[in-house]
C-alpha cells in the first residue's frame, strides 16, 4: 500500500511507524520487514503504533538517504521477509556448523542494519551457547575485517600486542609501544576506550595527545616515528564488532567465539604479522585459572595459524591491579613517571618490559626482557614516547607533573590491622566509576596497598580522586559498603578442642 | 543529570533519546537502562541519538504516565544497573534449571516492560537451545497465567480444547464446542487469530459474530449457553506470552518450552479442569511425525498432573488441510454447512466429533464420538451454535449461504493427469496469504482435490478467491510457482536395462 512520508531521527535501526489499521492491510506484525520504494529501494523494522495517523508512515532518518525521499512523499510499503543470514543464526541455534559463507553473511547483515537487535541477540546468544570452532572463528575474525577499512603497511613486519583486558590499572601501552619503536620496529598500536572497565588506555592516553587518527595518519606516524597510540573507534576497522558490542552489553555476555573473532579482525584489519597476547589471569577476570588462560592461548595460536599471523601469547597475573593508578590522568601520570626513571611500581615496569621483550625477540633481538628494560633505563623509551605524543599532537616536553588528579580526594583507611589477603578488582572498577572515571578525567583511585602488604589499623589502603564533590562522596560510600580489601590477621582460623568446665 | 522532557509515542518498550555528550554524562551507552524521576520514578532503555537536543530528552509516550511528567519539564536522570532477571537468563544460557522465583521474576520484568528486545530474544534462544524440564515449565505456565487476569467461574468442570495447529483450513472448534454445549457441558473456548498461518479460529468465528468477550460476559454466557467460540486476545490472559510472541516472530522460533508454558497458561488462567489437546501430525507442521507427537503428549500429560487439569491428547492427521475451506468466509461457510447437516467435507465432521467425544467421555459419556455424532446429526449442534451466536451479538438465524466469499476467482488446475501424491500445507498458506487472508475477509481457497485422489489434466485443483484483484493475482502467480498439489502417475520411476543397439 501506499503512505506518505514522515521522517524522525528516532532509531538507529532503520525503523518504520505504521498505524495499526495499515499494517495489517500490509500484513505486517511489530518486527516484521517492509519494503519501501521512494526513489530507491530499502527495507526497515516495522513498529505498529498509534503515533503513526493512517496513511503515515514515520520513518527513521537513517533511511531518508537510502531510499531516497523527503516528508511528504507517497511511498509504497509491501511485506517482506526477513535476511536469509536468520537462517544461520537458526542453524547455530541448532549447534551446527557455520560455512565462511554464511557466517560472511551474517557480518554483512549486521553492518547493513538488516539484521535487527533481536536477531543480533539470538545470533549471540547461541553463540555463547553452542560456540564456534576454529575454522569458524578465523571467517568470523576475516569478515569482520573485509567489511571494515583496512590499514596497508609500506613497511614491514607489522609488530602488534593486545590485551585481554579485565585488570585494572593496565597502563602499559604507552611503554611497550615506545620501547619497541626506539628499538626500531614498528607497532602501531590502536587501544579501545572502556567498556565495562574504569578506563580504557584510549581513556588515559586523549589525557595528554589526541587519539583520534584517521588510518593514513595512523600509517603515516606508524612508519615515521614507529609506533602510536591511537583510539581504534577512530578509525572504522571492524565496525561489525562494535555494532555486537552494543547488543552483547546489556546481556552481560561475551561470547568466547565473538571475543576472540573481535580481537583478531581489528588486527587482520591493521594487517599485523606479528601479536603478542596478553590474557590476564586471576580471580574476578575474564579469565579466572590458568587452565582457562592455556586454552585461550590455544585458540589464539590456532587461529594466528589459520590466518597467517605469528600470534604469542602471554599469561600474566592479575588477581589484583596492576600499579596504583586507576583513572584516566592517574594512570597517565604513573605511565609518563615510570618513563621519566621512576624505579615503581614494579608490577607496570616488570610487566611492560616483559611484553616488550616478547615482542623484540620475535623482531630478532636477544634476551628481550632485558633488553627492554635497557631501553627504558636509558631514556630512549621516554624519548621515544615524547615524539609519538608530538606526533599526536601533544606537548613534546610533557612531564608526568603536567597530569593532575581531581581536587576532590577522599581516604579510606583500613579498620583492622593485619595483612592484604585479597583486593577485588570488581570492586575497585565499581567505585572508580562511581567517582567519575573515564569521563570525569581527574576521577579514580591511588592504591597505596597490594597483596601481601603489612597494614595498620587506621593507615591508608587508597585514596578516592575525583572531579565532583558528590561522585567521590558517593564512591567513598561504596568503598564502605564493598570492602575491596580483605584485611585477615596471620592466624585466619582458630581450632580448639571443646572446652571442658 | 536534569533534562528537559519531550514525549512522543516512538516506541512500545519505554525509551528515551538522549545525546551523545548528555549520555556520556550520564555514563550510559545504547541499550543501557536510565533512571528517571519524575514525580514518580521509571526505568527506561537508552538511544544515543542526535535527535536529542543537549539539554533533551525524548521520551516514549509509555512513560509518560509511569513517570507523571509532562513535556517541558525537568527530569533527572540517572544510569541504572538492568534487572537481576538478566542473571536468571543467563543462567538459563548456561543450562542450568532456574527456580519457580526466578522464572516468576523473568515474566514479571518482561510484563513490566523491564526486559528488553534484547534481552528477551536472548531468553527465548537460551530456552530454544537450552529447554526446561516438566516443573520448570510447569512454574513458567503459573507464572504467565498469574500475571494476567484470571476467570473463575461458579460452574464447574470447565472443559477446554486446544490445538497446537499448523494445518490449515482446521475450522472445527465451533462444531466441537456447540456439540459439547448441547450435551450440557461448560466449555469456555478462547482462541486466537493467526500468527503465521492463514486463518486462525478467531479470524474466521469474527465473520458471523462479535469475538471481543471480557471475562465477565465470557463467564455469564459459558455458564448460561454452555459454551463461547472467545478470542483470547480480547482478555488479559497470560499477556506476556503475547508479548513474547512478537520476539519470537522474526526469529522463526517457538521453543518447546514457551509453546508449551503458553498453551497451557492460557488454560491456568481461563481455569480449565479437563483438557484435549488436538496435536497435528504430519509433514510441514509443528509436529512432523508421530514420534514428536508422541513425546508431546508425555509433556502435555505431565504438566496437567503438575497443575491439576486432567489432560488427555489427540494425534491428528495433518499431511493436508482439514477439510476444503481456508481463509476467513469460506471457512465459516464450511463449518456452518456441517452444523446445517451437510455430510461433508467427512475429515472435518469426523475430526470435530472425535474430538468433541473425548470431552463428552471425560464428562461421563459413553462412546463418545457416536454421542458427539448423534449430537450433530440431530441439529442440537446447530441450535447450540445459534444460541452462542446471538450471545455474541450474531444473526440467530445466520446460514450458510450468509457468508459469501470474495467477488475476485481464480483457478488453478492441473498440469497433468495422475493421483495427488502431496500437498503443501505451507505453500497453501503463502498462496492464502497472499490472497488477502486472514484481514480480507472474504479471501482464501477452495481445495477441489485430496491425497490420493484422480486427476485429470486441465481439471481444477483449487480456487482462489480475494476481496482484491491484484492480491488474487498475486497469489495465482505464487500458486503457478510453488505448484503446492504434487501430482504423479502410479508409475513413479521406469527402470529398465540399457538398450543396446
Amino acid at each position: 500500500m501506499n503512505l506518505k512520508a514522515r521522517f524522525l531521527d528516532i532509531s538507529t535501526e532503520p525503523l518504520i511507524l505504521i498505524n495499526p489499521g495499515d499494517a495489517a492491510q500490509i500484513g505486517g506484525k511489530d518486527n516484521d520487514r517492509v519494503k519501501i520504494d521512494g526513489k530507491r529501494s530499502a527495507i526497515a523494522l516495522l513498529n505498529v503504533s498509534d503515533f503513526a495517523e493512517p496513511g503515515e508512515a514515520i520513518l527513521s532518518a537513517n533511511l531518508q538517504s537510502k531510499i531516497v525521499a523527503s516528508d511528504g512523499d507517497d511511498l509504497r510499503i509491501i511485506y517482506a521477509s526477513g535476511p536469509e543470514s536468520v537462517r544461520s543464526i537458526r542453524k547455530k541455534m541448532d549447534n551446527k556448523k557455520l560455512t565462511k559463507e554464511e557466517i560472511h553473511d551474517i557480518v554483512v547483515d549486521i553492518l547493513e542494519n538488516r539484521l535487527s537487535k533481536i536477531e543480533i541477540s539470538a545470533w549471540l546468544t547461541a553463540l555463547y551457547i553452542n560456540g564456534m570452532d576454529i575454522e569458524e572463528i578465523a571467517a568470523f575474525a576475516r569478515a569482520m575485517a573485509d567489511t571494515g577499512d583496512k590499514v596497508e603497511f609500506d613497511r614491514t613486519p607489522v609488530y602488534d600486542f593486545h590485551s585481554m583486558g579485565g585488570v585494572p590499572g593496565n597502563k602499559i601501552t604507552p611503554i611497550v609501544v615506545s620501547i619497541v619503536a626506539a628499538a626500531g620496529l614498528m607497532l602501531p598500536k590502536t587501544s579501545s576506550r572502556a567498556i565495562s572497565s574504569a578506563c580504557g588506555t584510549s581513556d588515559f592516553v586523549e589525557t595528554f595527545c589526541d587519539i583520534e587518527l584517521d588510518a593514513a595518519n595512523l600509517k603515516r606516524i606508524s612508519e615515521k616515528v614507529g609506533g602510536v597510540f591511537a583510539w581504534g573507534g577512530s578509525m572504522n576497522l571492524a565496525p561489525v564488532d562494535d555494532m555486537v558490542i552494543k547488543v552483547e552489553h546489556p546481556l552481560g555476555i561475551n561470547p568466547r567465539a565473538q571475543m576472540l573473532a573481535s580481537i583478531i579482525s581489528k588486527k587482520l584489519a591493521i594487517g599485523a604479522t606479528h601479536l603478542v597476547m596478553d590474557i590476564p589471569t586471576g580471580a574476578g577476570t575474564k579469565v579466572p585459572t590458568i587452565e582457562v588462560a592455556k586454552a585461550y592461548a590455544r585458540d589464539f595460536m590456532d587461529l594466528g595459524e589459520k590466518l597467517n599471523i605469528h600470534i604469542e601469547c602471554a599469561i600474566t597475573y592479575a588477581d589484583q591491579p596492576v600499579g596504583s593508578a586507576i583513572g584516566p590522568k592517574l594512570e597517565a601520570r604513573e605511565c609518563i613517571r615510570i618513563l621519566e626513571g621512576q624505579k615503581h611500581p614494579s608490577s607496570v615496569i616488570e610487566k611492560a618490559c616483559d611484553l616488550a621483550g616478547m615482542i623484540l625477540e620475535m623482531g630478532g633481538f636477544a634476551n628481550g626482557s632485558e633488553k627492554a628494560r635497557e631501553i627504558l633505563d636509558s631514556g630512549a623509551a621516554m624519548k621515544k614516547f615524547r615524539e609519538i605524543v608530538a606526533a599526536q599532537n601533544g606537548n613534546y616536553d610533557i612531564r608526568s607533573e603536567d597530569l593532575v588528579p581531581g581536587e576532590f580526594v577522599e581516604d579510606v583507611i583500613s579498620p583492622s590491622a593485619g595483612y592484604v589477603h585479597s583486593i577485588s578488582n570488581k570492586d575497585l572498577v565499581s567505585i572508580a566509576i562511581a567517582a567519575g572515571s573515564p569521563s570525569d578525567k581527574g576521577a579514580g583511585l591511588l592504591i597505596m596497598k597490594k597483596k601481601g602488604q603489612r597494614v595498620e589499623r587506621g593507615e591508608l589502603l587508597f585514596q578516592i580522586y575525583g572531579d565532583s564533590k558528590a561522585k567521590v562522596d558517593r564512591a567513598k560510600e561504596l568503598a564502605t559498603k564493598y570492602k575491596p580489601f580483605d584485611i585477615e590477621g596471620m592466624l585466619l582460623k582458630k581450632i580448639a578442642p571443646p572446652r571442658t568446665r
